[in-house]
């Protein structure tokens, strides 16, 4: 039996996957922000002793409300540091991938683009890509794949608080909608489900088209 | 009933695109370099002349043989140009792509990480991948999703006839080992069946972590 | 005495750094249109029987007016092909650049971020870049070094046929004024007057903070 | 008169930016650790009491020993945090930079190719580059040019640890050597001294030709 761990599991993104995931043959641990909270050490500490091993782990976590860099306080790099960053690293650090298990990161277009109102998320996100970029060769060896997910306006709670007027800005957007969040659960499962390796050290824009740099 | 016609379809990638969606409700047209030569703008117009419209298409083809920069002739430029670039732009001008359908961009890693021997494919393929970047966000408003997918070393003719000594250069690879044509066959299915159409105007690294480049 | 050949040297970006250069210790060759038309091979073949080294070379030309993908002609593509791409390559092939020497690219910043006014620039001068990226490492065992400028708004000619209301146009853009040219004919100067040759193999955005990608 | 404030500036790249701006009309204040420890809020927080603005600033720090990710403790993400990035964002938040003065960031071309011995240094190098980018365009409104000079191997103490024999290392350069901190020194006096101003948001690799990514 397959087994996946799904962190901000309980809406958005996190949800979508895990609900695409138990429609195949995987035994999903669906955690929420009470069984692992990334933005307290110890929390993640906690959650690492009873999860040591997994074959699919899923990366994702909420974002810093929006907020200009000279109004961002010591406290609130601190806290996002460990919420985007430093907890990744130690889950990487403490829970050890099966042998042909999978990485998903679930990060953010801003890391290519970065965005003033979420300066936050552009600098760990990006951070915390690297080392998963750097990694990712070294997962290669035991055929662990590692694709970083970088979705633009996706449909969740998330994207309607920093959104004042959402139908306003669809028509913005080229695609005229923002993306569901099934359609990034189904690209997870699909990778899964068709056995898919080679696609590794590598992220994704999943944002319909509306970056502008030209990879 | 969904049509799609695969570019270069008789080998390799194009091969294991083609057999990856007969297995769906796809009705595949699977052209060889009988059916249109991307070289050839005669035979490029000849072939829209009967195939002016689909739901899914296939930008295929192989490259150009290892040549160093200053024995490239004005010839061997025109050619590629052609047959990679060109014949492409004179596709998309004339076959209408259906509402909700797709185009997959088979391109290389070299357009990200230019090399040396494949200098012709590096240039060209990236020139091409500019017009696709820029007509993702048109098609977008189509809801026709644009990807772009850049593999790395896939197991096929074209990289038996680059490589020497195949199992030598396998174990430099951070998989070693070569990815397998289906895998990206697999992945292009699995992106129709499953209907994920945000996914658009990306380009997808397939490579098998043999990349440096952060994104 | 170091000598230096400045392509589409009579206005703009290229009368910049032609007036820059000859303040400093270099014996300067002006290209005009006249002297050499690179969208036709054969001016550029005859340029290169009378000019077949030197020390310095900028290579700089203009682009196209502006064209929608779907009104690109045959003629167009190729035209701009050789202008912008294969006039180039037949220049590097054919004209010694001096060890110790310098290249500089006037490319654009549409090669990172393609524009779909500009889609034939897009396209081949991100061709000609991949292929100035690829000798930068083999001009560099000859201590010649190879920049790559991708200007963007600039108070040139060209910006003021682009964009209709210039006035409004700079209000727009993060240092509310287009670029001067003599900013980047200063700038090729200053590296060729303090000797700096480590600076290759690069592309270097000249845009006043207005791209919006990472690096 | 102009003033300049230049951190790490007791050796290497900071060192030999000093020892060019002193040569023209700049009060240089060159900070070595003893004057402001970026690793060490408290003293950064006591920097910026004495040095509340300037024209011109130089962010530079040196970089962590190498070490494997899996031996990266707590303590150690935590004090990179603060030199590589916290550091640096406190600095901006509280020194006023003059209106039409420059900030030149010394990264690293970690940021864009990581590398995996030193990839503290290649995460937050990254995650500051965000905040920089991000950044300069709201200095860009006061005609403040915001430069990321990414360098690759120089000739310094710092390169001579990392790296066992530099003789059998700079064979494998394109240029056959390190670079000299004096290229660039003498690279950020030039532009400084021609007062070029549109040149910003900009990152640039410093590495003579060395690394493979087109852009």
């Amino acid at each position: 039996m397959t087994n996946a761990i799904i962190l901000g599991g309980s809406r958005g993104i996190g949800k979508a996957i895990s609900d695409a995931l138990k429609k195949i043959e995987i035994n999903v641990f669906t955690a929420s922000k009470n069984d692992i909270d990334t933005s307290d050490l110890k929390s993640v500490k906690e959650f690492i002793k009873n999860h040591n091993q997994t074959d699919i782990l899923i990366l994702n976590t909420g974002g810093p409300a929006p907020k200009q860099f000279f109004s961002i306080t010591e406290e609130d790099w601190k806290l996002y540091h460990n919420q985007l960053f430093l907890g990744f690293c130690t889950i990487l650090q403490n829970i050890k991938i099966n042998d042909g298990g999978y990485i998903f990161l679930i990060s953010s277009n801003v890391i290519k683009e970065p965005n003033p109102k979420l300066i936050i998320s552009s600098a760990y996100r990006a951070a915390f890509s690297e080392v998963f970029k750097i990694l990712s060769k070294d997962y290669a060896q035991k055929n662990i794949s590692c694709i970083n997910i970088a979705p633009g306006p996706i449909n969740t709670d998330r994207t309607r608080e920093l959104i004042k007027n959402v139908k306003e800005y669809e028509k913005t957007l080229p695609m005229k909608r923002l993306g569901e969040p099934e359609e990034i659960g189904n690209f997870v499962k699909s990778i899964i489900e068709n056995k898919i390796k080679y696609l590794t050290g590598v992220t994704i824009n999943f944002d319909g088209a509306n970056s502008n740099y030209i990879f």
